[in-house]
């Protein structure tokens, strides 16, 4: 029976989304920007999915703005967000332990000019919101941080943090990557604080090709790229992605309840933890303040990619760090300090709300298959 | 009988691109990026489906970057290859005929400091290759001329002048828009003798949210974003979009020959013309040289906008200019210099290969009900 434990990579379409997609292809497949009854049916299910997409932030739906993807709406807010301030200042802070999507805008705009300072995470894997604070200056335009690591889970509140960086850094604009939370976590826009969130609809049972960048009122962007016939209000041209922005409003609405997912996700980590205990040369990295959706650990000994392949022919499937550094060493772990030998074994296992106990038991079963046949380096 | 001739705004999904779709939606659901089979399943349809999407412009597999549509493929085509050659020359030409993508990144090139010449079509709405020829000079970086004109249908052909474009502007990257042209015209990348071509799914029977930018070896382009995990290459960064990817392969191959099309085409405008040759009022615009699946006239007298909702009503759909421009001005028929008569009151129907005869004598019945019932302006 396989299981598959990689829901951070990406998740397996719900059959609502996949069938509202259907709909669209072949049925309701008008171009939205027509004005013919065809064309305002699209529209229709554009402005419901907008609707629905805005309750994963419990926004108003004014602030959606649909991309194409994580990637497309944190390049958007951070590339967008810096150029449209950059006559009133040069600094923008980050972290160290963002999405490559982050960091490689942040490394664009320090290749255009801008100083940028990047936040080191504690040991565990928590950025302190002290630290970043600290990071912050009168000339700061723009700050971004995420909500969930995609590597280990740790949690980034903006809650309380937002104000105290606003009075510190009155010019900056405020970015949450969303990404790994959204769906999972219960958030609200207005709480966090920020001026912009970014969301991903493959992460949360939508299809691939489709994300979102939420806008409070009154943001200024100056969009990189995604010139064109002005739709998504000039922000992000191009014919709407309809298939995949009808269907990521499904998977929104057929979603559990945040505080529901976050009991069933306590519970299966706490079976994994336990199944895992014996093993003494399993190292679970557990940052002070983390989801209990995505679990990160190491088998001393053994190569990641090694294991991930031992994994998957047994039929288990999890990652070895995150999918988008594909063997790449994980800047993540690398920024906690963690030593090689855990970096090199390492190991992301990630739930959604279909994960089941029997899914875990697969895991922890494979992992010992795993564990007595695979050689030590 | 509803008959659908706004197949240049948009087209309905064939059967086996929403089928593949599903698919990868439900069942090949890997990230690419994966290092597990799952993920490997998933990178073999996109190895698939590069090598069916090339077929488009009988290239080959590896000068495709898939993109999240047209108007992302032009973006970066012309923006990534500006900017790579910023310290080479400051002179970019285009036409004035252009889509708003290609438009609006000339204007965003303009706003960088670029001087942007934007030649002029003719009365017909043709660009002559000699205009194109004479704007270009030895300090001009980039050339961008589309192949085929989504309002009128005017040919522009890149084969004949490239070379004379490369002998006056030999650091000029060459790009042409072939979103209105891949799929139902005979086109070779190397016989275009550009560097870059762009081509969108949802023209041509794929889903909307994809499309694709051909790269000869050794182009050089810097991304204005789509930066992050470095897929495609490094060009475009962000999951693969798997759905709508395949699907884009399956509707390149379930698409009849470009020669067996155009024979249609040909049949099917030839009985257009004949069935509205009685009405004096009404005025086609016939470039010199233009595709036949894109009809572009005007009934004097009655406001596009107006009719487009009075055949809709009849469940005949059409467009009145663009569907991108929705409701402005159209600025093709404006640089072609139309009267303001026949601008206001232009519809453009526009075929696919599953377009048939009744769909063409729907048409002609509600244009003939619409021009009896509506109140001359």
């Amino acid at each position: 029976m396989s299981a598959y434990l990689d829901n951070s990579a990406t998740t397996k379409v719900c059959p609502q989304a996949a069938e509202k997609a259907a709909f669209m292809m072949t049925e309701c497949f008008g171009n939205p920007s027509s004005l013919h009854s065809l064309g305002f049916a699209a529209e229709r299910e554009l402005t419901a999915a907008r609707a629905s997409v805005a309750t994963l932030l419990k926004a108003d739906p004014a602030y959606v703005t649909f991309t194409s993807g994580g990637t497309e709406a944190n390049n958007l807010a951070i590339l967008g967000a810096a150029n449209a301030k950059k006559r009133r200042g040069h600094h923008v802070v980050t972290t160290a332990i963002e999405h490559p999507s982050v960091l490689e805008a942040f490394a664009r705009l320090e290749a255009d000019g801008f100083e940028v300072t990047r936040v080191l995470p504690q040991n565990d894997g928590t950025i302190d919101p002290r630290d970043l604070l600290a990071a912050c200056r009168p000339d700061t335009i723009l700050v971004s941080a995420m909500a969930v690591n995609n590597e280990t889970g740790a949690i980034f509140s903006w809650d309380a943090v937002a104000p105290a960086v606003r009075r510190k850094s009155p010019l900056a604009t405020l970015h949450c990557d969303c990404v790994q939370a959204a769906g999972k976590c219960a958030l609200s826009f207005d709480k966090m604080g920020v001026d912009l969130c970014s969301v991903s609809g493959h992460k949360l049972h939508a299809p691939k090709g489709v994300g979102a960048l939420f806008m409070k009122k009154g943001t200024r962007l100056i969009p990189p790229a995604a010139l064109g016939g002005g739709q998504e209000k000039g922000v992000r041209s191009g014919t709407e992605n309809m298939p995949a922005i009808a269907a990521f409003g499904e998977a929104v609405k057929a979603l559990p309840a945040p505080a529901e997912q976050a009991k069933r996700y306590e519970a299966l980590r706490a079976f994994l933890l336990s199944e895992l205990a014996d093993l003494d040369d399993v190292v679970v990295h557990t940052p002070r303040n983390a989801v209990s959706y995505i679990t990160h650990l190491s088998l001393l000994g053994r190569k990641s990619e090694t294991l991930v392949h031992a994994l998957a022919e047994q039929e288990v499937f999890v990652s070895g760090g995150s999918a988008c550094a594909k063997g790449k060493k994980s800047h993540v772990l690398e920024a906690m300090g963690l030593p090689a030998a855990e970096i090199d074994s390492s190991l992301r296992i990630s739930f959604s709300h279909e994960t089941t106990e029997d899914d875990i038991r697969a895991f922890c079963n494979a992992l010992r298959t795993a564990r007595d046949t695979l050689a030590h380096v």
